[in-house]
């Protein structure tokens, strides 16, 4: 193939040239492949650059051919200028050239192929990439049968005048030393720094934080202002992929019936897919230095995972949106240190003051034989206090002052994070020159365009009305009522299933109980437990992933018209459904349990057979802390290990056998194999929803409950160190390379941490004051406790009841179990004895109880979202030291431009300008 | 005086001398005044142009002069170029055309006077000006003596390089049609906006709405995009201004021993003042059409308070930051309009259901007979319920279901207000081509600037660092603790207040009760109700004053470092002063009036012999009410009309009289006046923190206790609408122009206001569960109600005593006033009867009352919580075709640089380039 009028079109000749200038005559006549010196044939061979082994490979395009026949044209090489030029005019009359250009293109291999359409489809964008002054080269004749790959080179020109729409902020030559504080700080910050240098990675780039580049959108008009010496250098590979990426998205293929962007066309499968490439090998023997090495090196393994992460390396490779999830996933690890501590801490307080317990103390003295009414009706029967000992010990490991003093101090800790979050965020944001940056809004995407095509196309019949249709309510209306049909149905179904357990709890422990074995009787409890447990820990995990695809579905049935949008809209409907899956049953157990039990006597039956379960003596507060820890670990366990290790790697390995079935040698096969081609064979990038999502949910389960369980916080902790690697070695190894994608800010999952954040204020206030028996006691201790302590506690809050009063048949069999006679039975309630005057009735203690309860709530709510309000407050959104930093660069910004003033007014006045006349 | 070197100099002559080209020669040879045509001697009398009548003066500052002599040099024309390079190089070697200068120039006054050291500073000051390419022309012979005027005029080079600086988006020739919506959407807008036609101010800008110019922000290298074929209006006077102010920001004065910028100078008096020039006058017979006008007529009229603001033209004069304020304030006042009609509608539907309302009628029937203990020890006796029926009805106005529903309505009122406003807002923000727009940091202040001064004066002493310095935290420490202090103290001062207020009410009250005259005993309840309500007024209008004062002047102990900070720190300080003048005697009455009285048998008393006071039988809820209207309205008719109105008009006839001690007649006088020496004449601009401040306490009033007041939100409704045409002949009429100030948002403002409307809801919350009887009603009727109505609520409240058990002394002189022996008799609380086990304890009701209380304040605090950020969630906080149109202009800008790109390209490779070497 050669390389026609190049000297002839003359405008712009990639600039990676230069240094070839020299090979030039002999790589464009004849065979490239024989020509090439062995040092550039490696390069080729990777795939990172086009044939000429000159011109980066800054993006692929794969697409899908049905036959692999003409060997003959393995690589069709789609030039600028004049080729394209008459390649438009061509329709109306093509020049000779042209013509010639056109049968040895890639129009000629349309006609090799089945599916024209799609062909003519690629021919006219590819020609418009062109056009807009892209270059491509196709390689057909891959190891990879049936797919064929177009790779575009972005010359210096078009990357210049891309990054100056995109007002692409680029370091300039001006340097400028980075002052972080002065006089003792610096001192300290200097011993700090020396101090945790061994926690961060080997980098060069944490060595030279001293001085920063003064950064400016890049303009053509001020080229001056950069070091433009090394062009190859001057944008990295993302900022290249990035731009490419920026023009694929605003070239349109308006041959079809309506205008196709690249989402459409790779959504109608006209292209299988568009990434660019990874930088190089992560290992292998001839694996050059580049940075997804270094990353691999010293970020994705588990040998380095005491370190800090390297956030700008990973966002050089991957960019800024990546960059703030992994700095986001770090900042909340590193924050959750000092809240597993604490929760330890709290732990230990719990474990060491157990037997200072005035009530548990008193339920296990077995001197005190209170006979407690049966636990169910007719097969159980009365039972003394003193046996619950175990239980109440064990709940007052969760159940004491520091729980309280533990989730305000979570609150707090929640409303710091956040806070540390956006300090973090905007350092970053100054560190990676994204001030003044705006999010722009996305491009339609395909399925949008092609509804917005249908729609059109049906009114078009009617009236030739040439303004752009776009969807109204009336056109969402049924996606609209489909979705909110299916998230009550599916929430119903998670309600349904929470009932269900709760049922089979119910049978199985009275089938049990009913047994005949004392075995199977004693151990009932155990067993219904575990099993419970074990039914709601596998549903929730099924349901996730029923409901991951269901909240996908729903969305797409919406057909949001953009990106954004359509990750917002995802995103909020898999929260609600993850949520509520995640959390009803320990919703369940903290707040209702034992609650609708009623009272002896008059005992609230479901089915009209079964009794409502009640919780152990201690309160259910033990009972929610299983569920927890239960759901917790077997969750991250279950959905790491399982899903997000194994799953990737299995369909890899599917996707490798699909793809060949065995025609070459694997090992051989594969180290053969280009970059493009590498990375086509791993799994595509689909977005961190999933990602955040799940920290998310874990950030529910640290904070939501952590009244109950204090130990949440570590769990979190270990589970995140791993969950960083694992994510790492993810991107870095078995991912296609993300498409670069700016942004300021981890945008919707800031407010839905906000979002938790409030609602685990609520939810702990409820906790501590409905679930365990921290106000009980305090109001005992202070109106009801004749010496002021907590001796007679438990007595208080037991009831009296007549066992003569027992409903028909609802009295127990054995009523000697306890060894004698029992006339009154006591229960855990508050309700005025037999011998009052409205016996069994609420009694006054209950409404006392009740009002500090609720004023607890009300106090507690209301304290800790105002401190959380004062942390919000008082800690700036803007590290100060950063605001007067970019205070600084806008003066000397401002510096450099007036220095230039003298020499831009001569300029003004040597060229004639209209309003100089005199 | 004469325009020495203009040949000889020849950089940037001022755009404005096109016109006058012919008349150069005339003109700077000779007497201006003579030579002048009688048009151009008007302009310039008028003192909006220089003496050459063409170029606009762009900004004033003034200074002090001891003596008026040198009448020969009245105008002393500096002038960019030779004379000022030579002043600078003149302290070196002068060279002898600058000496020249310097005689006839500025430091010739300076002999004349007093303060050398100023006027060297002036000079330097000056001379800096000119060098940053400003026109300056001195008038010291004015009418007013005392006072030189320092014209700037800013040259059009000048204002291009400023502008280019601020990024200021200018429009640009490419105009785009405005399209808000399409079909039906259309209709109805044309509809509604025919019927709101009448509403519109008589403006030109109404009528164009329907396209608008693309704008971009203003570059020297772009500036074909920009229609500059008028470049005297390219940039409005506003603009001028702020572009002229902005050089004078950053030109700094470094000969004291400190760099000295224009608030320094201004902060030590140096310059008196400094401000642009209003457009014209607004009355007179020779005042010529110009926005002032305009805006007087159309806008700050009382006869258009019915239409719409005019706010584009608010903005183009006055800047973004007073035309935000402007926009806010009609944004809060047209929602005033719904909120007052439904509170209005809660009130009538009070007054018709006064007469269904059990409770009350049960009150007023005289055949109950129910004997209540006495009001007061000793003097007072029993008496019967029924003559509480006045104020149980009364009551009822306020006290109803509507209530509730009111103050829920007026929480989400409160959401939607600030959520409404976000998007008008955002509209501005697109309207008035500020989207991308950063607010910048201020400079340093000049009291900061000074401390910073004499702290490196005194470490200079020590050690030669050549570091900048800057405040510490010891360093601010002392005026820390003088602000918490003095910030407690006063908060102390308040309560105090508030205490003895409430101790002139019981006080006068028991010493009215034992006079003999039974005149004044009757009577004595409304005196002292009265009296008590006109003292409480006007201690918060006297502490209101105070507090303003006391706030500033904790501010400037603070020396906060830039005027963003000043203001920031100011306002909060003003607002929780202000806040709690104004609220804590409502709050007291609120919830704690009547609770901290005891009962019969063991009262509470203050200094061992009052009772603390109680309220009415119809509950506190009442007296809250009137202690609301009596405090809102006589803070905003006193506030408004004598200190708005009042005081500004009598501080400028003093300046006045003082200025010129009746040298010349007055009204002849004040024709002669230049236009700079008028608008020196008027109040100087202070800040929108005033007007901010005043609205957003009226939001508090309006919000916080509107359950207990629902006419509130009309009465602010009134107010308001005087209050924006106020404010609006303020600062048209009585101000001086103030400087354009840009900002997007109303800063810290919104954030008070959404803390404003968090406490609303809570403090709703509380006024319904506890000070209004709403909660034991619900309570009543459906638990303790025989039949499920009302009928017997009134005595299920009222407690039994028996009046055996009165305190020795305390029981009534009179018993039998109500003419029978009373063994029994009744009071307002829940307590056990003194029949029962434990006489006089707290009740199992009223616990249970208590617990529904704190339930319900739970349940509205958190419902309506949820609800309002659920409206804040749902409405998008920027409006959809704002949204739309942003993208739109995004992709015609694309795409007129995209049309550019080919001549680019062009263009490069003509010239040569670094990189294309082949």
């Amino acid at each position: 193939m050669d390389f026609p009028q190049n000297e002839g079109a003359g405008s712009q000749p990639p600039a990676a040239f230069k240094q070839a200038h020299f090979l030039r005559d002999v790589i464009f006549h004849g065979k490239l492949q024989l020509l090439k010196s062995p040092e550039e044939n490696t390069r080729c061979r990777r795939g990172l650059y086009f044939q000429d082994g000159m011109r980066r490979v800054d993006y692929i395009l794969t697409y899908h051919i049905k036959k692999s026949s003409s060997s003959r044209q393995h690589t069709s090489l789609l030039r600028d200028n004049a080729f394209t030029r008459t390649l438009r005019r061509g329709r109306a009359q093509p020049a000779p050239a042209a013509r010639e250009e056109t049968k040895a293109g890639s129009p000629n291999l349309c006609m090799d192929h089945h599916d024209d359409d799609k062909c003519l489809w690629r021919e006219e964008f590819e020609s418009n990439l062109v056009e807009m002054g892209l270059e491509l080269e196709r390689d057909e004749e891959t190891k990879t049968p049936g797919v064929g790959f177009v790779k575009i080179h972005a010359p210096w020109s078009v990357l210049c005048r891309e990054a100056e729409f995109m007002k692409l902020k680029m370091p300039t030559k001006k340097v400028y030393e980075v002052k972080h504080s002065s006089g003792v700080m610096e001192k300290i910050n200097v011993f700090i720094s020396k101090l945790t240098d061994p926690l961060h990675p080997n980098l060069e780039e944490n060595r030279t934080q001293k001085v920063k580049h003064l950064s400016y959108p890049f303009s053509r008009e001020k080229q001056h202002l950069f070091d433009l010496s090394d062009k190859d250098s001057f944008f990295d590979s993302k900022t290249r992929s990035l731009l490419v990426f920026e023009v694929l998205k605003r070239t349109k293929c308006t041959k079809a019936k309506f205008s196709m962007g690249i989402t459409s066309l790779l959504g109608s499968g006209v292209y299988l897919a568009a990434y660019p490439l990874h930088d190089g090998d992560v290992d292998g023997e001839n694996a050059e230095p580049n940075d997804r090495k270094l990353l691999y090196e010293e970020w994705a393994s588990y040998s380095v995972f005491y370190k800090y992460q390297p956030t700008g390396l990973i966002r050089k490779y991957f960019g800024e949106k990546i960059g703030l999830y992994f700095a986001w996933l770090g900042v909340y690890t590193q924050m959750l240190i000092p809240a597993s501590l604490v929760g330890v801490i709290v732990f230990l307080y719990g474990c060491l003051t157990v037997d200072d317990d005035i009530p548990s103390v008193e339920i296990c003295d077995q001197r005190q034989n209170i006979s407690m009414c049966p636990l169910c009706d007719r097969v159980c029967s009365y039972w003394n206090l003193s046996t619950a000992c175990g239980t109440a010990r064990a709940s007052h490991l969760f159940d004491n002052p520091a729980t309280v003093f533990f989730s305000i101090f979570m609150s707090l800790w929640a409303a710091f994070f956040m806070e540390h979050w956006k300090r973090r965020q905007m350092c970053l944001n100054y560190e990676w020159d994204l001030t003044g940056f705006e999010d722009e809004e996305d491009h339609p995407r395909a399925e949008y365009e092609f509804r917005i095509m249908q729609k059109s196309l049906k009114k078009g019949h009617k009236s030739q009305k040439p303004e752009r249709e776009k969807l109204t309510c009336r056109d969402r209306f049924p996606a609209y009522m489909m979705n909110l049909i299916m998230m009550l149905l599916m929430i119903g179904v998670t309600f349904a299933i929470v009932f269900g357990v709760i049922l089979y709890r119910i049978s199985t422990k009275a089938a049990l109980a009913m047994s005949s074995n004392p075995m199977t009787r004693s151990s009932a409890r155990l067993t219904v437990k575990t099993t419970a447990a074990i039914i709601n820990l596998l549903v929730i995990l099924i349901l996730d992933e029923v409901y991951g695809a269901v909240a996908r579905w729903l969305t797409l049935l919406e057909v949001p018209k953009t990106d954004k949008s359509f990750e917002e809209r995802l995103i909020f409907k898999t929260f609600i459904l993850k949520f509520v899956n995640a959390f009803t049953p320990i919703i369940y157990i903290a707040f209702f349990r034992g609650r609708l039990g009623g009272h002896p006597g008059s005992y609230l039956y479901v089915f009209e057979s079964y009794r409502m379960e009640e919780c152990a003596h201690g309160g259910c507060l033990m009972e929610l802390c299983i569920q927890l820890s239960i759901t917790m670990l077997g969750k991250q366990l279950i959905q790491n290990n399982l899903f997000e290790i194994g799953v990737p790697k299995l369909k890899k390995l599917i996707r490798f056998i699909k793809s060949q079935r065995g025609s070459f040698q694997e090992k051989e096969y594969e180290k053969k194999l280009q970059r493009y081609e590498t990375d086509h064979f791993l799994e595509p990038f689909a977005g961190l929803t999933p990602e955040y999502m799940e920290m998310i949910i874990q950030f529910g389960f640290v904070t939501l409950f952590v009244a109950s369980f204090p130990l949440a916080p570590l769990f979190a902790l270990l589970n995140n160190i791993i969950e960083i690697r694992l994510d790492a070695k993810k991107f870095v190894a078995e991912l296609r390379r993300p498409d670069a994608a700016r942004g300021k800010d981890i945008g919707i999952w800031y407010n839905i941490l906000r979002g938790v954040t409030k609602v685990a204020v609520i939810v702990n206030a409820f906790v501590i004051s409905f679930t365990s028996d921290f106000v009980p006691r305090l109001v005992y201790q202070y109106m009801y406790s004749p010496d002021g302590s907590m001796h007679g506690f438990v007595n208080h809050t037991l009831s009296y009841f007549n066992v003569s009063h027992f409903q028909n048949g609802t009295a127990p069999l054995e009523p000697f179990h306890l060894g004698f006679h029992v006339d009154i039975c006591r229960y855990k309630d508050y309700r005025d004895p037999p011998w009052s005057e409205t016996p069994y009735e609420i009694s006054k203690e209950f409404w006392a109880v009740l009002a500090a309860r609720l004023a607890f709530v009300i106090v507690f709510q209301n304290v800790v979202m105002l401190m959380s309000d004062v942390v919000d407050w008082i800690i700036p959104d803007i590290p100060k030291d950063i605001s007067l930093q970019i205070h600084k660069e806008k003066i000397l910004m401002m510096d450099l431009f007036m220095k230039e003033e003298p020499g831009k007014t001569q300029l003004e006045e040597t060229s004639p300008s209209p309003h100089r006349n005199y």
